[in-house]
């Protein structure tokens, strides 16, 4: 009986695993330089956290979850995306009792039970950062301006930022007025998922992919902003400006979730045939309370990684998918097999990456897989050179070669 | 309503996470050295999957899997270890068919329903490796000196290997009845589960942490080894020696799994009172046809990461739980926090760490941020500095003050 694994899962291989390492790698590196600390919460948590942190009218709560009962007869689900979590642990362990700011990120497993397809799987991976506790519009620009330069030094072509603000919850109620006053005569011709969603959010209707054309006149929410929320949005786009952040304020930008507040962003980067959406975010000042935190407000963004690595293939962008080894060690004969299984431990105890064939392959099949492998150097050892304590060193690159002494092989590699 | 975390599962927060970084970083970098690469396999697999890879009659499967209906009526299992999912990847991507050995790595979450204790988590994590493919005695030892070498370059103290084989199914069957020779006379007088125990699985009762003192005389399996498991432990042994690997040979060690064969091995470390087990492995001749593949061989480790960290605070090794910071920037004014805002994003293009504040404080305040962000600078902007195009850096180290230019600060860091 062969096994297979799961529909809409997948194996990461050597050759792929490598692209997802350099991704996950730059996303490090940027959270280490923009002061974001990592935070790693359950794969599974408490069904309720999500009801209340993601929504239950969600499509993800209503139909996508994996929810199970333990053993314990408790309701568990497998975590649908990465912000709930977080600002459960967040209010969990207090971290708002902090003097600073908690800047903190996560790389991970998401499951939605969905229709596989490109760029969409049921075990998906996010990469994201949350930061709490601070209003400063400073903060807004600084989550936007590390997703884009994410998407910029992965060597992402057509990179674009749109930015918008969803104002307030006053705001957005006077706002709600307005657009059911412009959508309303004309909801006869609009799709029937828009008519059934046009009292209960209209705002989401402007998200449609099939009417767009019909939403051009459509009453800008930007309009609408108080003074305080129009002056956080200025401030916002003065530092995006100062910084060269290459973005773009789309004002039917709206973002799902009923939690956004103020800022709200999207990533795009140019697709095939179209543009791609490579991630987006937003502020959500009210989410912390709701479920079960003191008032803080926080601002955060998810970027999918499937989603990163189809446009990168798609844009044919090179990702290292082997890392070079440094050498490769050939035994001739028994003796000399000896010696190179305890030199190879000694040069990977140096540091350096090393290896030999343990398949008792001939020499040309050896060498070949020292090209496999795209070591730097192969260092061959024979009786003859062992009798004399060294070995032939060739480089790969230019197939000079060289007798050196085993004692100073890890030298010489240097 | 506050949430909380499921029972048995764990938060790692900035100040504990970069010591579980520490130790992925460096089982990372072995498997670099070792030419061990990555593999990642899905969260859930089919539940007989590990029915068939780990064991029907284990208590793993019978009492500690998460197994839950997909919305589709599947049975799905939360991987309960490593090794079933590999080898289930290693077969449905034919990894048998490509020409060198399948040397690979996993390091994530695990699940089994048990109860919590200390270093034992409902959702634990596992660094485990695998070699596919070989019978070469060097690749045993190559595993087994893996292994050793993380835990010598994690810092543990009292680290040593114990080492053994577990020969092949002939050479098991007669063991068994030499060792239910000696073990049924003294069978009233062992512990209710080693009685039970005692047919299923005698090698077992060997393991029993309650009656050691009475198996001092028990056989010993390495008396019934035919030639050529025995000329393969000595080979194992051979190479062992030569590489320095600290070990011991210890007959009782069998492992719990039938499909165990040849060598079997653990990594102790000194611990609270008693000696430690970190990990350990073996090698699994019959395992990959098991689970439908052909019938290759394969040898692999398992080592937990909350066991490592367990290990790591008890015997006091310092790991480092925060990274220090390039540089912390403080304005004094609305014109120089406009411009901090831009020189913060600089700085990070150009790969610093920089940090500013985003809570409104008084400098005084800021300043002790800095020392908590272990700054080794930071650099302070006034109006009169900005009007001039200065910024005045301070050494967080000596206490050192400079004034540079602002256009030059990056260089200045270096």
């Amino acid at each position: 009986m062969a096994f297979q694994k799961p529909t809409g899962t997948q194996d990461l291989l050597p050759g792929t695993v490598e692209k997802w390492q350099f991704v996950e790698e730059k996303a490090r590196d940027l959270c280490r330089r923009f002061n974001y600390r990592e935070i790693r919460t359950p794969i599974f948590e408490q069904t309720s956290l999500f009801e209340r942190g993601v929504g239950e009218t969600t499509d993800i709560v209503e139909k996508e979850m994996y929810t199970f009962e333990d053993k314990g007869g408790r309701s568990m689900t497998l975590r649908p995306e990465g912000t709930a979590g977080v600002v459960r642990s967040y209010v969990e362990n207090k971290l708002y009792g902090e003097p600073d700011v908690s800047k903190l990120y996560y790389i991970g497993p998401m499951f939605r039970y969905e229709r596989p397809q490109a760029g969409r799987q049921r075990q998906f991976h996010q990469f994201g950062i949350e930061a709490f506790g601070a209003t400063d519009p400073a903060i807004d620009a600084e989550v936007i301006s590390l997703g884009y330069q994410f998407c910029i030094e992965l060597g992402l072509k057509g990179v674009k930022v749109e930015v918008n603000s969803v104002g307030n919850a006053a705001v957005r109620a006077a706002y709600r007025e307005k657009l059911l006053d412009f959508l309303l005569p004309m909801k006869d011709s609009l799709c029937k998922d828009c008519q059934s969603r046009i009292h209960r959010n209209p705002m989401r209707v402007l998200d449609c992919k099939t009417d767009q054309e019909k939403f051009v006149n459509a009453p800008s929410i930007l309009d609408s902003l108080d003074e305080e929320c129009s002056t956080h949005f200025e401030q916002v786009k003065k530092y995006l400006d100062e910084m060269g952040v290459d973005y773009a304020v789309n004002p039917r930008l709206v973002r799902g979730l009923d939690y956004y507040t103020l800022t709200a962003f999207e990533y795009k980067a140019q697709g095939i045939g179209a543009i791609d959406t490579v991630g987006g975010g937003g502020r959500y000042n009210g989410l912390v309370g709701e479920v079960g935190g003191p008032d803080q407000p926080g601002i955060g963004l998810g970027i999918g990684l499937e989603r990163i690595q189809l446009i990168l293939e798609n844009q044919g962008v090179e990702v290292p998918a082997v890392k070079p080894l440094d050498v490769y060690l050939v035994a001739l004969g028994k003796a000399a097999e000896q010696e190179i299984t305890k030199q190879l431990f000694k040069l990977r105890q140096a540091g350096f990456s090393a290896e030999r064939d343990y398949l008792g392959r001939k020499m040309k099949a050896q060498m070949k897989s020292a090209d496999r492998m795209q070591a730097r150097y192969t260092a061959i050892l024979g009786d003859d050179e062992l009798s004399r304590g060294e070995i032939a060193l060739k480089s790969m690159e230019n197939g000079e070669q060289r007798t050196v002494k085993l004692s100073e092989l890890a030298d010489e590699l240097k």
